[in-house]
C-alpha cells in the first residue's frame, strides 16, 4: 500500500483492501507476534467529537503493537476553545507524535489537516464524509463470514446520512456484488451516491427498496444502521418509521441460515437483544475486529517510520475529498 | 481465589481476603519483582460516576505492573449518550481488553454487566452497591496497623448511605471484631445492614453510637467517613451535624495512643489538617495502600490470562447482589 | 541541577538553564538513546485548567523516556468537586507517581503544592504566576536560532497578562541581551516586572515601546503573544488593539533576513499563515522543542529517583513565590 495517509475508502484499491485484510488476519491468529513491532512509537488523537469505540480501539490497537497513544483530550479541554486553526493544532501535535487520527465534525477536514503533516494520518470520521477504518473492519468482519465476493449484501436503515454505509457501498463496488439498498423514502441514498455506485462498480448491482422483506431471502448479509431520532421533525413520525426497520428473530424466519447480521454500533432498538445469541449475529465480533484492523492498518502507515520520527512514509499522495459540508452522522 | 469477577465484598471469604492481603504485602514489599508481570495485558476503565482516586490508582496498579488501560472516558463524551445499554458497552469493551473495571451509579449494575463478559470484571462502585476494591484497601491498612482480629473499629459519620462503610462492615465480621457505629441518628445504618451483619458474624459485636466520646479510649480503629452536605434538607441542619461529627487534637486526647485514624478521602471538615502529622494519621497511608491493593488484585484476576487474550479465568461464578436501587454515595 | 521542585523561572540560575538545555540537545540528537530511561517511571498529570500542548508535550516527553502517565482528567470528573484541598489531593497522588506536572489557576498553588509532597512537582503554570518550562523550551528555540548572549529580542503583544513572558524576561536577564517590549499602553509590563528586571540583570537593556517599527529592524528575534479578547471591555476596542500588533510579510520587510519569530501558540491573527513557510517562522519548531526540553527536565528531576518510589532526588528547595493572587493567562 503507497498513500501517505488515510482519507476516505475511495482512494483504496482492491490490493490495498486485501493487504489491509490480509495483514489483519495475520494478526488475528497471532497478535504475539507483533506485540513489541511498534515500541515506542505514540499515536496523537485528536477527537473533535465523541467517540467510544472508534477511539478506544484505536488506542487498543496502538498499544497492542507496543506502542503508544497521546490524546488531545475533548475540545472543551483543548485550545480549540482559544480560536485556534484545525492547520495549527495538527502542524504542532505531528511533532509529538508518528502518527495522527483525527475525527472532526466537518466533511473534508481530513484532507485539509493532511496537507499541513508529514506523518500518516489516519481519518476516523469527518461529518457527512468518510470514515475509512470502520469500512475495512466492516469489509473483514464480511469476508470472515461470508466473503467478499459473488455477495448479496442487504444495507438498511438511514442511507440518507449515513458515512458509514456510503463509504462501504463505495468500497464493495471493488467486489462482485450485488447490494440491496432499504429505507424508507425519506432516508433514502443521496442520488449522487447512486450515480457514483454505478459508474464504479462494472460488476456491481444496485437495487433500491423500502421493505426488507422482497430481498431477505436472497441475503448473504444484512448490515443494519442506526435510524437517528433527530433526523425527524416530531417523535411521532420517527417511531413510525423506526419501527418497521427494526429485525427480531421473527424477522429472520425468512432468511436464509447463513445470513450474517452485521450493525456497527451503537444500537438502539434496530436489533432485538433475542438475536445477540444467535449465529445471525457478528456485530459483537464486528466490533472486536476493530482491534486487528486498525492494528494492521497503524502497522502498514508505521511501517517505513523509524521510531519515534516523523519523516514521510509512503509515495503516492492521497486522494482527497475536500469537500466542505459541515454536519453529519456521528455513527460512533 | 476462585472468583470470575469482584462484584461484592460479601463474595469474599476469610481465605479469598487473606490471599489477597497476602499479594499485596509480598508487592508492596518488592514491586520492582512484577514490574514486568503482565507487559502486554491491558485493563478497560469503565467510570460511569467521577472519580479521581479509584481510577487513578487503577490506572496506576495496571501500569506499574507492566501493563497499560484503556479508558472509555467520561459519560459525556461517549456512546453511553446515544442510548446504548450498559450490557451492550461492556460486551464491544471486552472485546478489546483482558479486564475490566467498572464504576457506575445504579446499584446493581456491575453484577448485571459481569453476566454479558468473559474477561474478569472488578467492581469499582455500583451506587449504594458495593466498592469491594475500596474494602480491601482498608483491611489492608487495619492489618498493618492494627492487626484483623481481636480488633475494636469504630465507624464514624455517614452510616446510611456509605458503601464503603457496609462493605467494609461485612467483611469485617469475617475476623474478630467489635464494631462501633457512630452516627447523628438520621444518618445510622440501615436497618437491614444492621440485621445481615448480626447474621454474618457469630464473633462480631455490633453496637450503635449516637457520639464519640463514651467508645473512643476503647478504639483500635477510628475509620472517620464524609458527612454529605446533599444528604440534608437545609444548610442549618447540615452545619449542625457535621459539626459533632469532625475530631481534631483535642477530640483526640481521651484515645489511645495507638489509635489509628482513617478516612476513604476526599475529606472536607472532618478531620482537622492538625491530625495530618501525628502518629494517629493513616488516610495517606490508606489511600497510597490503594496501588499495591490493586495490584494484588489485578496480579489474581490476571493470573490464569495469556497475554492479549479474554479467556475466562477462575470457576466458580461470583455471587452478585443484582438489586436495582439507583443513588447512592459516589464516595470517591 | 539541585532543586526538588521546578516552581518558577526566578529559581533557574543561568548554569541551570545551561544543564537543561545541553541536556535538551543531547536528547534531540539522539532520542533512541534515552528510549528506555525511565521505564516503569509514572508521571503525575494535575491539570486544574484546560491545557493542550503542555499537557500532550509533557505526556509525549515522559512517554518517550520509557515512563508513563496517570492523568487526574479534568476538574470536573475528579475529588477537587467535592471539596478537597489541593494540599490534599497532590498527598493522595504523589502516593501513585515518581513526578507531578501541576497546572493550576491560582497564583502560588505550584510553591504551595510542592511543600506537601516529596516527589519532584513541576509548575506547568500557576495563574499569572509562572510557567518555567515553556520559559526553558522558549530559551532553547532562541538559542538554537539566535543564540543567549549578544541577544536583541522583541517581545511584543499582551505583557501585562502574560506569564509566558515574564518568566521569558527573568530569564533573559542571565544572560547579556537587549529587551524590546512592545505593547499598547494598556497591556504593558506591570511595573513591579520591570523593577525586578532591572534589579537582576547586570547586562540588561530593558526598552518599552507602543510600535514594533521603530525596532524591528535591531532585532535577532521577535516574540508574538496573543492579546486575549477577554481583557478588553469592548469588541470594538480589542479589534483596534490587536490589528496593530499583527504581523504580515509586508510588516517583516523592514526585519532582518535573520529574524526569528516566535509565538507560545495557540495564535489566532497575531502573525499570518502566509509567514509560516518562510524562514523568519520558528513557532511550529518552538512548540516541537517542548518534547526534548521537557525530557531534559524529567531526565534531570527523575534522575536520582529509583525506580517505581517516591524518594525525594534534590538538596536544595525550590524558591518558591507563594504570592496568592488569582486569573491570570491560560498562555498554555
Amino acid at each position: 500500500m503507497r498513500h501517505d495517509h488515510l482519507i476516505t475508502s475511495k482512494q483504496l484499491s482492491r490490493a490495498d483492501i486485501e493487504t489491509v485484510l490480509d495483514r489483519a488476519a495475520e494478526i488475528d491468529a497471532d497478535p504475539e507476534a507483533v506485540a513489541d513491532r511498534h515500541a515506542n512509537a505514540l499515536l496523537g488523537l485528536l477527537f473533535f467529537e465523541p467517540s467510544t469505540r472508534t477511539k478506544m480501539s484505536f488506542e487498543t490497537a496502538m498499544k497492542r503493537l507496543g506502542g503508544d497513544v497521546v490524546d488531545m483530550g475533548s475540545v472543551e479541554s483543548s485550545s480549540v476553545k482559544k480560536g485556534e486553526t484545525l492547520a495549527d493544532t495538527v502542524r504542532v501535535i505531528e511533532g509529538y507524535t508518528d502518527a495522527l487520527v483525527l475525527r472532526h465534525p466537518k466533511q473534508g477536514a481530513a484532507a485539509m489537516a493532511s496537507e499541513f503533516v508529514d506523518v500518516p494520518l489516519l481519518n476516523a470520521g469527518d461529518g457527512a464524509g468518510h470514515h475509512p477504518t470502520q469500512t475495512l473492519l466492516d469489509l473483514y468482519t464480511i469476508q470472515e463470514n461470508a466473503g467478499l465476493d459473488d455477495l448479496t449484501i442487504g444495507i438498511m436503515g438511514d442511507l440518507k446520512y449515513g458515512r458509514t454505509v456510503h463509504s462501504l457501498a463505495y468500497a464493495l463496488t471493488n467486489f462482485d456484488t450485488r447490494q440491496h439498498f432499504i429505507s424508507p423514502e425519506s432516508l433514502q441514498l443521496p442520488r449522487e451516491v447512486v450515480y457514483d455506485l454505478h459508474q464504479q462498480g462494472e460488476d456491481t448491482q444496485i437495487r433500491e427498496h423500502d421493505a426488507l422483506e422482497p430481498v431477505l431471502s436472497s441475503l448473504d448479509v444484512l448490515y443494519v444502521t442506526r435510524i437517528q431520532r433527530e433526523r425527524f421533525p416530531d417523535e411521532e413520525e420517527y417511531q413510525k418509521v423506526a419501527g418497521e426497520y427494526q429485525i427480531d428473530t421473527e424477522t429472520l424466519e425468512a432468511a436464509s441460515d447463513e445470513l450474517t447480521v452485521m450493525h456497527p454500533l451503537p444500537r438502539v432498538d434496530e436489533i432485538a437483544p433475542e438475536i445477540d445469541d444467535t449465529d445471525y449475529a457478528a456485530y459483537f465480533e464486528q466490533a472486536h475486529n476493530a482491534v486487528p484492523v486498525r492494528m494492521a492498518l497503524l502497522d502498514l502507515f508505521l511501517r517505513d517510520h523509524g521510531t519515534g520520527t516523523g519523516t514521510r512514509t509512503g509515495a503516492a499522495t492521497a486522494t482527497a475529498d475536500a469537500a466542505n459540508g459541515d454536519g453529519g452522522e456521528a455513527d460512533e
